[in-house]
């Protein structure tokens, strides 16, 4: 996607040199624009754990770069292949919710079984990385496509034209690759020359609508309102939203979807209000080993300054204020799970299926 | 309530000069406990309107010393009658959810018809305001009282003895003159020695709950855990939450219940999971007129700045700081419906009702 017309992946391998990934330090946007490097695959972890890199397929392309970067740093040691195995059961551990940081790693695991030679591992690791990445945004691209044909379908049947979507959190171009998962169908309307219009959930409490998808919106051109997170339901009842998509962390073979903290409250309120209430994802979100996605998918909770603090402008100088009283204390679960009977339909790079095991499996069969 | 181990309530008479009336500044808390002066019916539209003080209740008590005020002032007007006329009509656009407002204004402009004396229209408007806020904590007692027979039976039902009781916004003492309406059953459980825990929260835009039932709780000592608003459902879905109990600003004859902006989603989680979601109200945030929520209640949007600033403590000043990233436009609605179909139940000072017309009917059968 463009930053001031300027086109950028949210991961990249320096072109200037190939041992440093190149990656958007999130934590500080929307105030500031600052590339970062990781040299190390503890540089990786940091970045995922710390949510300078956040999103399951982000998560999945910065573990499989982290990979790449323990592949190049096992060169040093004396038993390589044992010092990638340590690395990756320590990226395995940066974060707990998104299956996509099992799957890149697995991936890249499976790929440099092949030989022993460190050399040919590192060239592995690298090529593996960059298709794991390359993939990633030809899925976005097509969940894009069949994401814009149930979009042409709700614009067709409106009289003013205009399409309101909402979407909670970021799963746009900066939790992935590029274009997005919940955003692709978004820009491909865009492109399209749809009329759209889009509802930003603030999504506390980190506010990743607020500081991501309102920022990458800006920089697209799309026009959009962000209002807070407890608005959803009015705005349904009131007919102001045509559709909602979100992301997935984490999706059960039935269609269960572990998402952003709040997802499911508002696809409660899309089944209340008949709003057609669809998720966006890549099949690397989809855990084919589970099935009860409310006991099965881990829940992350994080530390409970994101709720006590929020980061914003104080003149042009970002601070952190306290918004809560002393003696207050807090919790902070970082996702929920949504019943797949609460999803209308999941849009996946193969195409929309319903949000249950037997259609799933239509799609995917090999699982 | 207490403060600092001393009493206050959250408008009073002054002491010193019958013709003042202080509140407690809410704009400021939990930073800071600051009492104020209002000393003209503009003072008191002034509080209403820009938040000094909230909660349906106290907007109703703060508007009937507002009459008061108005009073005073028509003393040194030719056409007094006159006078209070407009003073009623500008106080009764300061806000316009909370349908108590309207309910103290004709209370007092009732009561004050009797006669054209203006010593003696002062006198009674006087005499009336008080007598509003006296029965307004009566009410709340009687609230409270009805409302911890429900949280002992579900006392009595769990294992571990703990109730954990969610709410939204703050229905507590701040919103209304002492003890609050959500709140008061809380307080009564607490006084009965049962053992309970309150999740809060937090309640964006204007963070009443991580701002002020918090700050409520600490000084009462009342066991509580602060959340996003996104987090209710996650806790609903693992058998966190034992009891909902809100508040409302305008609740219709037949149960449907104006509130706080993201109470409508807080009652679909608490369906969907089988929690008993009650709401707890004086007689007057009833609007006998109107029978349909979403239609007919008038839903306040508030300045865009409430979703695009917050104010918080860095180090110890207040500062207010922008969260958006210029361009991004936001909305603002302040309260939602929850249809009566998703409420379990009412608790008012005459007992607790299901929320529909015939059974609160029954128990005001004189309206």
């Amino acid at each position: 996607m463009k930053v001031k017309d300027k086109h950028y992946r949210t991961i990249w391998q320096s072109n200037q040199n190939k041992n440093v990934v190149k990656i958007i330090d999130q934590r500080l946007l929307p105030f500031e624009f600052k590339i970062i490097s990781l040299k190390t695959y503890q540089d990786a972890i940091e970045a995922i754990y710390d949510m300078a890199v956040r999103g399951a397929p982000l998560i999945g392309g910065t573990a499989a770069w982290g990979m790449y970067l323990a592949c190049l740093e096992a060169k040093q040691n004396k038993d390589c292949k044992k010092f990638i195995l340590q690395a990756s059961k320590e990226l395995m551990l940066s974060r707990p919710t998104a299956v996509n940081l099992r799957w890149a790693i697995e991936r890249i695991n499976k790929a440099i079984r092949t030989t022993d030679n460190i050399n040919e591992i590192i060239k592995i690791a690298e090529v593996e990385a960059k298709k794991i990445c390359d993939e990633d945004v030809e899925n976005c691209e097509r969940i894009g496509k069949h994401g814009l044909e149930l979009i042409r379908k709700i614009a067709n049947k409106k009289s003013d034209g205009v399409v309101n979507i909402l979407t909670h959190c970021n799963a746009g171009w900066l939790a992935t690759i590029d274009r997005g998962t919940a955003t692709a169908p978004i820009y491909a309307a865009r492109d399209a020359g749809l009329d759209i219009h889009i509802w930003v959930d603030e999504t506390r409490p980190r506010n990743q609508g607020a500081g991501l998808t309102s920022w990458e919106f800006i920089h697209e051109n799309i026009p959009h309102t962000l209002i807070v997170d407890n608005a959803g339901g009015h705005l349904m009842q009131h007919g102001l939203i045509d559709l909602c998509i979100v992301g997935s962390d984490r999706t059960t073979r039935t269609g269960d979807v572990g998402n952003k903290i709040g997802t499911y409250l508002k696809a409660l309120a899309a089944h209340d209000n008949n709003v057609p209430f669809y998720v966006a994802l890549p099949d690397s979100t989809i855990d084919w080993e589970i099935r009860n996605g409310i006991k099965e998918i881990p829940i992350e909770e994080r530390d409970t300054k994101e709720v006590s603090h929020i980061n914003g402008l104080v003149g042009n100088k970002v601070e952190s204020i306290k918004i809560t009283p002393n003696g207050t204390t807090c919790k902070n679960f970082a996702f929920d799970v949504t019943p797949a009977k609460y999803v209308s339909g999941l849009i996946t790079p193969r195409g929309i299926t319903r949000a249950n095991e037997n259609d799933i499996n239509k799609l995917y069969p090999e699982h």
